[in-house]
């Protein structure tokens, strides 16, 4: 933003690169090394991580994901496959062969979930330290994929709270693709009031709420403030969602300084 | 999938290119060369046909489009321009002009359609036939674009059939670019199993559900096994549904084996 | 269209560049210089005017921004600056700067909007006249971002014809980009005919109807003609538009004539 100097923006203290708060994580569903190095180009200081989306990882063919992973890294944005694929993993009694398949490919973060997989609280946390103990940074999602199977939100505190304290390096708050009748979001996406009332007490900066609507990403900032991690973005959204943050869009851009 | 040997996708069995089930068709509503060689580059294992949106085939410069259509045959994808476009030389009655242009321009396949147009079953008939004979691979879509005069399911099948033996290679159930309020789908995008009910019994192989949306996606996957042919799919969505067809996703992993 | 002389489309009399009427206008959300070229390789012949989202524009780096404002007119496409920027100038006190920052960066359009901002007609129309000495082309765009703060459609000519009068080259009528619950639209999306009634006698030339959903471009269409201005469209629907624009597409082919 330089030589904009009087034009600064109505929201300030936004983060920069390498930031500890203010991670923007992005779903990929299947950019190309082209695709990827075309979006990074300009929107890659506002990404931090790039989640390869649900299992397709083992869809790539292995020189274009090496490749990716270290496109991505010269770019300072951290790659990491979805957690259905460790949960696939975990299903097939196979996680370190998951473990040294991904070292080989030049991962270094992974995602630990039970979105889909009954996982109970000692495996999850055995999960999480044997995951870090074979050198990755992990992140958890804590939430069900089912709309019907939802945990309470004293649930999701819980399992986030053991998460951390397990060696999580950020937890997720499941949301989906979609967005809506999923954790904090009811069925027409909106926050639901009494959810936020219990989370809005984890450490925010290590917290990534998943926010795919622009709405949701807009009440967020509005209630945590320019810093909040906010994931699931798609990929075009990134800029845009910049804006958000900085107050360069109506939603969070409040006039009047009451936001 | 090398070297992910111990991870073997939760739906087994799908098929690879060259298919002749499981196809993957893509709608392209103006991709640029530059942008379509990147798409391919990563994705073309997973999409088998393109379809050229609607009549959109007749907007590009005939060298780009001459071009696009020789580098999707590189990647193994057969592309070939919307319905409307049969639809409107029919109505201008100028198919033998068309066929003439199409073949010129390198396309090897086409669509016959009656989604605006009324056609009479024997035009019908005789269309397919004389696409066959100008040497295209014909294939047909099945349904009125009009949501307010919609075929029942019998009419659909019967067409099907009747499209199936007068030659067509595939046939297109008719969902538009939305999948709501259109052909198997109610307002709201929701199959009506009154309508599958009818349709299910129609050759698996020969038959491509129109799914934009990924709910609907899914459950063709769940009912018709991962090797079901799905189109207008988003171009950005071919990795997400092949996720989809390998139960590498939620919606379609089920993890007692009662999908 | 050279060489499918026999295939007239439905729809004609559409104009092309440089055009005075039939203006479509893409809003850019964080293109690329690498994606904007592949974008504009193809579509640039059925694009008249990119609008650089919200107040994304600060959030380019200089050399970017130039490039990209210099790519697109090579192309005969004008690159201008969201509202909010302006408006975030205006807030500050610094449109002098904002200016002369413009011009510095190539920029030869601007918007001037109080979609967030309260502004009043005086100093509208003044500001109007200020951005026009200071040589730029001047977009001025009608209505307020907050649903709950909406003009009555009497307000919204009234503003537009001022706004014409002062020397704006067009003039947007407001749909944000969802366009749903703003302007003339529904909280479904659906043009309200109250308003529309009143707003079609607005000179069609001047001004651009912000459309962001293919069934709000197709039934401007239908009541304006192939050659209304359109705004808002993601920058991937500009070949469909195209296809709307010229009767290649069901929603605005009327077989009957009746459309």
């Amino acid at each position: 933003m330089n030589n904009w100097s009087n034009l600064e923006a109505p929201l300030t203290g936004r983060t920069c690169k390498p930031r500890a708060a203010g991670i923007t994580m992005i779903i990929d569903k299947g950019l190309s090394l082209t695709e990827i190095q075309a979006l990074l180009e300009l929107n890659s200081p506002f990404i931090d991580l790039i989640k390869l989306g649900f299992g397709t990882a083992v869809l790539y063919p292995e020189r274009i994901l090496t490749k990716k992973i270290h496109l991505a890294r010269d770019y300072a944005v951290n790659l990491y496959p979805g957690g259905t694929l460790w949960e696939l993993a975990y299903w097939r009694g196979a996680t370190s062969t998951l473990y040294s398949r991904l070292r080989d490919l030049g991962f270094e973060w992974l995602e630990i979930s039970d979105g889909t997989l009954p996982l109970s609280p000692i495996a999850r946390l055995h999960s999480i330290e044997e995951a870090s103990q074979a050198g990755f940074q992990v992140i958890t999602e804590v939430g069900k994929k089912d709309p019907t199977h939802q945990p309470s939100a004293i649930e999701i505190a819980r399992l986030a709270w053991a998460d951390l304290k397990a060696g999580a390096v950020w937890v997720i708050i499941e949301a989906r693709e979609s967005g809506a009748g999923i954790g904090i979001y009811d069925q027409n996406g909106q926050i639901r009031p009494e959810q936020m009332e219990i989370l809005r007490d984890l450490p925010p900066d290590r917290v990534i709420w998943e926010a795919p609507q622009k709405h949701q990403q807009a009440a967020l900032i509005n209630l945590f403030g320019p810093n909040v991690n906010l994931g699931n973005l798609p990929s075009t959204e990134a800029l845009a969602l910049e804006a958000l943050r900085r107050g360069l869009r109506n939603d969070t851009w409040d006039i009047n300084g009451r936001k």
